[in-house]
């Protein structure tokens, strides 16, 4: 991205597959919320491994954006952030009611989606990462999962893609009555779910959609918004 | 309710049960957007088996509101027709992206959690419409359970209890930290989700809640708003 003049001058560390592209959902939300808001970035990639030491312990995930004095991290944190601090560009929430309500799909879609997409992905993701960054992204996932390896934690993935399929259920019904979630123009709800899909289709080594799904009309718009800021080469599709 | 002046007069026909009170979880939406935008209402009382024919066939449910020469089915119509009709009272909607994103929530609430309570109360209901109703009440109902009796199809309901109270974890996380739904002020997402359980209330012979659970305060403050709509001694207790 070409940088921006000095005030609106922000940096964004990100986290950086094999491939050179972008994952995780959180900083997708970002990257999109950052385009919303008309901003160009600075990326600084990182490896899973890498993201403790850059920050001197400060934080351990990313996002984490730069902006003058102030480095923030998680994307909420970051997504209120860009609102207080370009207040003359377009809002992200356009009043405590969008973003509560916002606040609320997001909370249904990690607990139902997110999660069951880790279930699904956690193998392609490991696989996806740098070589140098594997070990550290298995050890501390493997942490999480009980002492099944990410290879048994995925062993089934297949059986359970229905069940993540239906639980797009919600999102196909709103989609068929509005173009985007957030109704005529997309808002935070759409960055959310689009940065998840778009972290799929960086690692994805199996479909996540069948082909005729319905939501691929607002996947393909969504990837499109911001000149096709979803759209690279090198990621999957998501379509069988 | 005390009667308004003629040109917000809104008369809203409701769903009585044997009891009195006022059912349906849709009715109740629109009785907290009226109490919302400041409306008094004149009530219409009808029995489950007395909707059709008080609308010449035009309407097959309630809530249906009598404004001027309008007259409106379908609660997200409604609700949507009094932003538009009241514009100077306090808007359900502050803009198409809140309206989009509770139009979103209640696809989520409709078919996760308004479906399973049906499934536990759907007995309940009929018990509780006045027994010139409940021919009525079971015929239709039973035409959707594929030959299933009332009884038949609530007959596991406690085992399936702990299902539907799984499926407020959302709800849960996010009152964690909003006051509302809506965020520091109850918003139409509010009224969908405390229309549902004061729904339940009219009718529940099975407590829908753990005594502990941490809704109770977001319940009770909603019962309470508008001098203690949701309250009234005939209901039963959602909690164990």
């Amino acid at each position: 991205m070409a940088s921006t003049s000095a005030p609106d001058k922000v940096r964004l560390y990100e986290l950086v597959l094999d491939n050179g592209c972008s994952a995780s959902p959180y900083v997708w939300r970002i990257r999109y919320a950052l385009a919303h808001k008309g901003l160009a970035w600075d990326p600084v990639p990182l490896g899973f491994s890498e993201i403790a030491a850059a920050f001197g312990g400060r934080f351990k995930t990313v996002p984490v954006i730069e902006h003058g004095d102030t480095m923030l991290a998680e994307s909420w944190d970051i997504a209120e952030y860009l609102d207080r601090a370009f207040p003359d560009r377009p809002a992200l929430f356009a009043g405590p009611a969008e973003h509560a309500m916002v606040r609320l799909t997001d909370t249904w879609f990690s607990a139902e989606i997110l999660r069951k997409m880790f279930g699904v992905y956690a193998l392609d993701i490991h696989d996806a990462a740098r070589p140098q960054d594997r070990p550290y992204f298995r050890q501390s996932r493997e942490q999480r999962l009980k002492g099944a390896t990410l290879e048994e934690f995925t062993a089934d993935r297949a059986a359970r893609l229905p069940a993540l399929r239906d639980a797009f259920t919600p999102l196909r019904a709103h989609l068929s009555r509005f173009p985007y979630l957030g109704g005529s123009a997309p808002n935070y709800a759409d960055y959310i779910a689009l940065g998840a899909f778009r972290w799929v289709a960086s690692v994805s080594t199996l479909p996540l959609l069948a082909p005729n799904d319905t939501l691929r009309r607002w996947i393909d718009r969504g990837f499109d918004l911001y000149g096709g800021l979803g759209r690279d080469p090198r990621i999957k599709t998501l379509f069988e």
